[in-house]
């Protein structure tokens, strides 16, 4: 296996190239230096592949060229498949991910933004379940889903527009009794707005509909208990069911099998996110897609401004819908 | 929205301590000073909320608690809950991740571990499908699923055993005439033994196989040639299948259904990672699940350790079966 020496120093470039070491720093750090003598400092840097530590660098900079991406995990695949935009979006300019996991912990999340100054992050993308987030002022933040206020912009799918374009799907579908489920904080997010487009088409066609809410953290039996006092006779009060997310979509799709409702014939149900399985193979249901790579771009854009406080303060971002298997088309 | 002050620098903190900057540095560094000096210094971090610069701290001691993490991408589940293993590793222990995705290109792999050093990462762990990786002698670095000698500790799952483990619940099943399907790189690597460990038991208990092994980046359709070549009269020639991956499983499921053949009762087939829908949701197969907790727990070991070039050249852990639907049981 083929291996390599430890990195020349400054100090060894100097000496290869027969000059005094603030000619070398000089040459690294772009400041003039006679003709001459960054000919041979350079020759010297190629002969050693002497590398500029870039840390050192980006101390005397305060730049790091380093972004902290926080995020409550990897395993939901909505959540790995943002990051893997945003990683790649960032090392497209050039940038790194320094990458924290939360697990939704307020302070966790606290702790993570507080001390991305102290570890030299140029700027935070942040995916934070934390409504009371303090913000320090000394380092751009972009917020994903969660609104903070004015100064902090908000990237995020077109929420409304989502929640409108699923109960709009059912009803061309055939539906006309509606529900609509969702898990998740009560607190506001962005993604509350799920369910007021979804409301405001419904009431916009007169057609009836249901809500069934739980907390993060509530037992999906709540549902369960839901959907069985809304069967009658082996048959569903509702023809049509919007999850807000694909996770839960998923669930009542099986959910609703094993009570012998057949999905789509039956029930249609349309879940938010459009993560394909395994990153390429098919949807697990029909979906709302969120612009993934659209809204990491944004973050990036933003964040590496420098000045997201003048940006526009919310981001929504077109959605698109999908077919996966759980409508009739 | 709250927010916070730009932080004190260590000029405030002597300031406030009525002491020398130089003797804020030494109480910061742990070095000795007086007890009555270290108490004022503690008072005024204290009042102040001063937060050490862990990165000036890093470049000082050559350590920065972050150690790379180099993988293709997270839009494979795998990868993403492997990745979420092995950031809640290092966070437990106060490591940071610094995460670098490569798409598996052996050429941006070679870069990120060699620029590891340069951005002072204390460490590497790495998945790669680069077999000349060269590996710096100045960073410690442990590999996931590639052999790359004696020096480099690796860690996997044990492929052999459970390409072993597959063949017997198939033909515990009641199969007895088994296919194994594989895509991916020719080069050798730890999960080419997936194959070896299959072959091993069909051969010991004289029950007939076939193999189909075609290279990354081939189309499936090659998989469906193979099939339907083994197809006569609605019947295929195999009633159990192994498949190298749960995504290439979980293809073969939905293709044998879409040629009219029932799994599991016609064909029961077994894929290779175990990890669930959703992150917690069902198996999208049968299958051979790895340890990716206990993966993630040894890397991160042995890349602390420091040297990891007097570690074990293989560690294999255990794997385990679980049924998800394409098997009987």
């Amino acid at each position: 296996m083929p291996t390599e020496k430890s990195n020349p120093t400054m100090k060894d470039v100097a000496r290869e190239a027969g000059v005094a070491i603030a000619t070398v720093s000089k040459v690294v750090n772009g400041l003039p230096v006679g003709k001459e003598y960054r000919v041979r400092v350079e020759k010297a840097i190629k002969k050693l592949n002497y590398q500029v530590n870039s840390y050192a660098q980006g101390l005397r900079n305060d730049r790091t060229r380093t972004i902290q991406v926080i995020i409550p995990n990897l395993t939901n695949p909505f959540f790995a498949e943002l990051v893997n935009c945003i990683v790649k979006e960032l090392a497209q300019r050039d940038y790194r991910t320094m990458l924290c996991m939360t697990d939704g912990d307020p302070s966790l999340e606290q702790a993570h933004v507080l001390t991305a100054k102290q570890h030299m992050a140029d700027g935070i993308i942040c995916l934070s379940y934390n409504p009371t987030l303090q913000v320090p002022e000394n380092v751009p933040l972009v917020s994903i889903d969660r609104y903070f206020g004015a100064k902090i912009p908000c990237v995020s799918s077109d929420n409304y527009g989502g929640g409108r374009l699923a109960a709009e799907k059912l009803m061309e579908n055939g539906c006309g009794r509606l529900a609509f489920l969702r898990v998740g904080t009560s607190l506001a997010s962005e993604t509350n707005k799920r369910k007021d487009g979804f409301v405001s088409a419904c009431e916009e066609r007169g057609v009836p509909y249901a809500l069934k809410i739980i907390d993060d953290g509530t037992p999906y039996s709540e549902f369960e208990a839901f959907l069985r006092e809304h069967l009658h006779g082996g048959r569903l009060d509702f023809d049509g069911i919007f999850c807000v997310t694909d996770a839960l979509a998923f669930w009542t799709r099986n959910t609703l099998q094993g009570m012998g409702i057949r999905v789509p014939k039956d029930v249609q149900i349309i879940g938010y996110d459009g993560v394909r399985r395994f990153g390429t193979a098919d949807l697990p249901c029909s979906t709302i897609v969120q612009p993934l790579a659209g809204i990491a771009e944004t973050c990036v854009d933003l964040v590496l401004d420098g000045h997201p406080e003048k940006a526009p303060s919310l981001i929504c971002l077109p959605v698109s819908y999908a077919c996966g298997g759980t409508t009739r088309q």
